[in-house]
């Protein structure tokens, strides 16, 4: 084998493609909505027709069985109806506890239990049906057993169905720090079920709101000035409107990470992170009793300004988005945003350390467009929140 | 925005590029060495020129330390000589214990408190010094931390330089189940130094031999030849007979992966763990008495004696491996090998939960090349264990 004899190295690049769709219905669990055998049904493509075991855990967040009592049954029954051409044996519904204790370890843990129990192999599908933070945890769960069962994700939220749900990551919390955890795995399939959005509280129908400014802003001035339009019948609880509101944000959403290049974040700038430095400060200052999408709302409105600040954006712009946070109700000052240094200076580094490497701060230029600031100005980001607080 | 009002699906592909080279090389650590400088350089070259910081963290099985003492000084006289340009401070070292614990969730968490204890970001370098179990359970934790470190591999074994050290998974064990969990890591570079291999001891040597003939009888007739006429310089522990071992199979493993299409293994086909259904029991039912590589060579020997009898292959060539086998001293029978049928079917139906979906073993067909059987011939297998102890 004279050539194998003397090379000194070997380099290979390996290519993957994952493919999934996002599918937008209503009444995902009833008998006569197809979207739910037909996900699956793409899901397993690459085995019909052989005897594999082709099997479905549900798990389906407390909070949201608490609203929907029914939907173990209608699994059931959507399962032996629908499902018995796809699956080797009935849908299995599995129920968990949501709240605090559940980005963290143990969750992944007691999921892995779960999954193990019932012996699911790699081709078996995880549906996971909840909010944000239940997707995160069950979703990095699922990635590990067997090195990766396959995702089904239902988000129940507006802020998951608009963003994360629709995306590659998983992630819990370890030593205090935000998804310190976590992976990327891509679903095999996401369902957005603009039903469950009837339940929600005031509070989460307004905390994905602000994620659709985030896109807008930096990507999409056509959305933009269509959020503001919609504002008032957002503010009205109008379904239509946030239907098409979470469509152009999950489309955005899904847009960036298939073509930005680096769909696993292997470099420091993160686009999608826009007004998050300073809100995951907050959320952690807090202890969560700030929301996410509150958070994110405060920090867009300091980073807009300090953009106006910069001249990279135009005043009118953050007043637009200010104006349209107060018709929604959506917060636009907490107790917990302060001009204060260490705040800010703590809040930037631990936004540099969970990006890594050198800081990346993506700030408006324009409407509908970004940079990248890989340095920030303290005194001015201290000025913007001072001018924020005064109105 | 009319065109996202009526869409009912998003269909996106994300598409992923993972490049990373294997050097081979010897006195890694030696200041006159560049191997090393080249490598990290390497893997920070996206960064070079830019203030970000550029750390490592070399974590190195204590086993390896115990043959070579001088490693962590050498390090850090290489980090002062070679990495200055490089790294923003200088390599960290710490040693961390191997042996039967090791494959545990206990480590991968122990591990990432180390990580965290070094407020290590994603830009990172752990380097991982050690054998194969070493390489998967640390790595798991790496792929873990923040989404994902960037693993630097320095596989110390024959085992993990030709196989599973070159390669991009990682796992620990959890519910009695072989790396029950893991993740898909591409490492950002790795090196085989063969100076480690001078201090194995004779098992080890010999263990990492059958890989060799596994996937020479699957994928490369010129290379069995060359195997079997270098059995007795490989018995004899000549190095340059091992070193170009070790560059063939890598070269194969590594080509495998980038080429075969399914490199995280979606589907249920593993060619690569060729002989490895019966291999992963026997390594099981004795409690790691056995080798991996040992059991490996068991399973190769049933598994090209039940092709024989399937007509796939010259029983010449079984022959020829058994001979081998024994001119390395690597053993071709154990106590646990037995003719039982229950073993035999718990065996299989506990690969095919591991790959997933229906069975796929791979056999060979021919010399060179293989099939995938998707069924198995149990008293076949019964008889053929039979006729192999029988000699």
């Amino acid at each position: 084998m004279p050539e194998t004899k003397d090379i000194s190295k070997i380099s290979r690049e390996i290519k993957l493609a994952f493919k999934y769709d996002v599918r937008f219905t209503t009444g995902t669990f009833d008998a006569e909505n197809p979207t739910l055998e037909s996900a699956l049904a793409g899901v397993f493509s690459d085995e019909l027709g052989t005897p594999a075991p082709r099997r479905v855990l549900f798990v389906l967040e407390k909070t949201v069985l608490d609203h929907f009592p029914d939907i173990p049954g209608k699994i059931a029954a959507y399962s032996a109806e629908r499902l018995e051409a796809i699956l080797t044996e009935p849908a299995i519904v599995e129920t968990f506890e949501g709240g605090e204790r559940l980005k963290h370890p143990y969750t992944v843990k007691d999921i892995l239990e779960l999954i193990n129990q019932y012996n699911l192999d790699r081709h078996a599908v995880v549906g996971i049906i909840g909010g944000g933070a239940f997707l995160d945890a069950i979703g990095l769960a699922a990635s590990l057993a067997h090195r990766g069962l396959r995702q089904l994700r239902v988000p129940t939220t507006v802020l998951s169905q608009c963003d994360s749900g629709v995306g590659v990551k998983t992630g819990v919390n370890m030593f205090g720090k935000k998804n310190y955890i976590g992976t990327f795995a891509p679903p095999a399939a996401v369902i957005d079920d603009f039903d469950f959005l009837d339940t929600l509280e005031r509070r989460d129908w307004n905390a994905g709101i602000p994620e659709a400014f985030k896109v807008a802003m930096i990507k999409d001035s056509v959305f933009f000035q269509w959020l503001l339009d919609a504002a008032p019948k957002l503010a009205g609880r109008d379904r239509a409107a946030m239907e098409s509101l979470i469509k152009r944000c999950a489309t955005i959403h899904l847009d960036h990470i298939a073509t930005s290049g680096d769909p696993f974040e292997t470099g420091s700038a993160r686009p999608l992170d826009f007004g998050h430095w300073l809100a995951h400060k907050l959320e952690t200052v807090t202890a969560g009793k700030i929301r996410h999408g509150e958070a994110v709302a405060l920090g867009l409105l300091v980073d807009s300004l300090y953009a106006v600040e910069k001249g990279l954006l135009d005043k009118k712009h953050f007043d637009e988005m200010r104006s349209a946070f107060e018709t929604l109700g959506i917060p636009t000052d907490d107790g917990a945003l302060v001009p204060s240094r260490p705040l800010v200076e703590a809040a930037l580094e631990e936004f540099r350390e969970h990006l890594g490497g050198e800081i990346h701060i993506t700030l408006p230029s324009g409407l509908g467009d970004k940079i990248e600031a890989t340095s920030m100005d303290v005194p001015l980001i201290l000025d913007s929140i001072k001018r924020l607080k005064n109105g």
